[in-house]
């Protein structure tokens, strides 16, 4: 198998990350977004939707999106669990890591896409008043995200899972998306750190 | 337990079928999502993104987020399996639940959100502009989604799953959103008659 990879952009790293928590090796295939490369043919005709990362099998079927790519693997290899365990667990995972997606890397994203002049040909049209409307959700969310994390170690509650890994590449992308990270947010600075001195964030 | 309903609404409703094609019965409590009922202290001390739906234990303990409350009861019912089976199973149903959220879904939500004026106290700022921009990208997906009907009775392959429930919610959101159904996306249509046919519909 292999996966096509996306370099520094949040999906293609939530991807990695989880492999390198899994400790599975799959060859990377390297796109340069940059160049547009997840618009080239080789990319498109595996995913019209020409996102990244793209996984390919040795059979030739594909599995697109980063987090149907991680459940993959989950179910091939249940150790460590970042899905959850239990019908409880597992739920918990869900609810956070979607929380986690739709009000803080989604928003975070959209505020990169459309106000960052390297996103012009990505973002059509781009429109600046929705990227700057994206900050204060991202950073309102931010709120919620501290209150909870006051008394839990990770996201999902005390182990680490798939919702830390897109908090992890979110947070980490409020550089490029000239988001600033709040002072009094000091629970999840904390977990920050915690998570940013895994070996798999290096991924 | 109970379920904090939000009626209409594509997320409610989206849980609601779930439930039915289980056959899970669960109390609803209803809130009135027209009267800003998901901004009241009786949901927001249970979800403080205020969202429906909520999920409530006999213990307290909240699910939210509509796809974490449906893989609580998929983990606890696993028959009819509606989330896959198998590794590549679940995560080919994983893919095609998140394309069709995040490129069918959440562009007609997005449409309704920012141009409809009953949303105007909702979605603060409202922004026509983004909303315009995202029913070509609705329209774009209804088009890989139409080849891939061609060839597949439902939209994870042979079987019904959450991703139908998830793109038949979808697409009962164009009329609200305002989004006209195109003519020549004929196997969406006969996909669309077949789900809507289910008695789950109705839920």
């Amino acid at each position: 198998m292999k996966l096509y990879d996306g370099g520094r952009a949040p999906n293609p790293r939530r991807a990695r990350i989880f492999l390198a928590e899994k400790g599975i090796d799959v060859p990377l295939v390297p796109i340069d977004m940059g160049a547009m490369g997840h618009r080239s043919a080789e990319v498109t005709e595996r995913n019209p939707i020409q996102r990244l990362p793209v996984l390919e099998l040795d059979d030739g079927t594909v599995i697109t999106e980063s987090v149907a790519i991680c459940r993959y693997f989950e179910e091939l290899y249940p150790e460590p669990a970042l899905f959850g365990r239990g019908a409880l667990g597992k739920a918990l995972v869900e609810m956070w890591q979607r929380r986690v997606e739709l009000h803080l890397l989604a928003c975070v994203a959209a505020a990169f896409r459309h106000i960052h002049p390297a996103m012009i040909e990505w973002e059509v049209p781009q429109i600046p008043e929705w990227g700057e409307a994206n900050k204060p959700k991202a950073l309102a969310f931010l709120d919620i995200l501290d209150k909870h994390l006051e008394n839990n170690a990770f996201i999902a509650g005390g182990d680490y899972s798939i919702a830390d890994i897109t908090g992890l590449v979110a947070i980490d992308f409020f550089k490029p998306a000239r988001i600033q990270m709040p002072d009094h947010v000091t629970h999840v600075k904390r977990w920050h750190e915690a998570v940013s001195s895994r070996p798999s964030a290096k991924a």
